[in-house]
């Protein structure tokens, strides 16, 4: 698959990912709570998609079979026009082994996920080449490819949600890293979150103060608001002038910001991008985060360039697409 | 200049960097106290190598005159052999532009040298084309080709010194950055260097509290150690069994293991190398560099191997040589 250009320069950049010839490519996306499976036709417009609710509690089994239910549906929409389907790309959450073949680890939002050999699966049941990676990892391919990164070099992504992800692209592409691990920011230890426990068992991870459920907890230790529910209860009362809800929100943002401060002096990107559902609980995350990196970082690199993403979910979507045969250019 | 080799497997491992056919490449290491330079044959076996301290307080003119001359001095060592020099590579302190033809950024430990376009004048002055890498990058380069890091793919270097210096490899090819600045891991911010001012002017970053002159004035603010001379002195303390002198110096070293626990968890590398004269100040310091480092990163990469740097000084000349000619595998 032809999926780089070289420019005039001789540097290599992402061409946008588009496919040559009349083809389908299924692009996949495999999350705790929801799976999404869109037909790409060889420009990257969605020609179908298909959605469900993923059946995690049912044991990785039956996420498989669900996959391959919506899979059918996507490609039943475009059978019409003759096509044939030529990749499957996967972003799914938990860890991808470096080869992008198989699940090399998962938390309880995928119970038994771990081990699944996903590719083969997929290839046997499809007959076309599949490739996996981490969600958040294809959701920086896509973003190289046709978002917020795109023409970036090196870049740094990060998904701030129910937990805080991550990936990094180098040379324009994704980094998989030596465990297929790369990107995981979220376990970058702060001040601010000293004393914390992460949800992976370490302590002091950004992710135990600057996830949505974590600023959630923080808040409910205020006698003032004990039941608050979640990020948006959060989002709502720093709206309405509320202090405790706007100092979570800040500590969060300044937590993540410091993290990112030493991952871009470490790494000197082109780009950073921030996405995920806390960047809506108004502005008081984002601008922290923005002012704390740019305080705490090497001097030299304190502007730069951190911008939202652009594609929203279908980036993962297209990533994974993106990414199928394409190994780091350096294995070319 | 033929680098690299394709493995069995398609992927391209260091091939040690040799040259082919008769041919004489210089190395040149320029810090802040002391310059050398070096000339290798195409085995990478130093014919003749000339040291020198660095003239810095007198500029950059002086810096670049004494390389000159150190570099005639290697290169008539070895001109009754009667080869050619084709290629000069230079580690230098400073910040190194990516296009590795000059130097960005500098500290006062050079001053004047940032805006040097040493390439170029080293080209016009020995006829042979020249590249620069900063040293702590040509450090790793030397690893990857020869030392401790040698058939890693992702790699992380640490040379903690006067300063905490780094560099990272992907691909087994070190990363230059956006900036040059690639690797500076001394400028990640960490709990145990809170309200401490960094050298760069930030505050709280790992180097305020894990560098040999940060260590050293920890020691200095305890009442018995007010007159504590330099890092020997607390390691000597240390020897001896002084609880203040080893706590600074097991306090430098969490700091830096939590710095790499964040990087590992980010980047995923296949070794972390350590570096520096900080590691001959009794074992304190790197225990708990690696007890912190294993405690605190994403448990899936808890045993990411760490290991003592091979080459010594020299590194960074053979590093610096191996990096001429070398752009990053995607742009080749």
């Amino acid at each position: 698959m032809t999926s780089r250009t070289t420019a005039a320069n001789g540097a290599r950049t992402p061409s946008g990912c588009t496919a040559s010839g009349p083809a389908v490519r299924l692009g996949i996306d495999i999350g705790g709570t929801k799976t999404a499976v869109a037909a790409f036709d060889a420009g990257n417009t969605i020609l179908a998609r298909a959605t469900a609710a993923t059946p995690a509690a049912r044991g990785a089994a039956a996420v498989v079979a669900q996959v391959l239910e919506l899979a059918a549906r996507a490609l039943a929409a475009q059978a019409a026009v003759g096509t044939r389907l030529t990749a499957i790309g996967v972003g799914t959450a938990g860890v991808v082994a470096p080869d992008g073949r198989t699940i090399a680890a998962a938390t309880d939002a995928l119970p038994g996920w771990a081990g699944t050999p996903l590719a083969a699966l997929l290839e046997d049941a499809l007959g076309a080449p599949a490739s996996l990676l981490g969600d958040v990892q294809a959701f920086l391919a896509g973003e190289l490819a046709a978002g917020a990164a795109r023409g970036a070099r090196g870049a740094i992504a990060v998904m701030a949600g129910t937990g805080i992800g991550g990936a990094i692209a180098l040379e324009g592409t994704v980094v998989r890293g030596g465990h297929g691990a790369a990107g995981h920011l979220g376990h970058v230890p702060v001040a601010e979150a000293e004393g914390h426990r992460c949800p992976c068992g370490a302590w002091g991870h950004v992710e135990a103060v600057a996830s949505g459920p974590a600023m959630t907890a923080l808040l409910r230790r205020d006698p003032a608001h004990t039941a608050a529910a979640d990020l948006r209860t959060v989002g709502a009362l720093a709206a309405g002038g509320n202090t405790a809800a706007r100092a979570v929100l800040r500590r969060g943002g300044r937590a993540l910001g410091a993290a990112l401060a030493g991952v871009v002096s470490t790494f000197d990107p082109d780009v950073v991008v921030l996405a995920g559902g806390v960047l809506d609980a108004g502005p008081w995350y984002e601008e922290s985060v923005r002012s704390e990196l740019a305080a705490r970082t090497l001097p030299l690199l304190s502007e730069t360039r951190v911008v939202r993403a652009a594609l929203g979910a279908d980036a993962v979507l297209l990533g994974a697409v993106c990414h199928v045969g394409v190994t780091h250019p350096a294995a070319d």
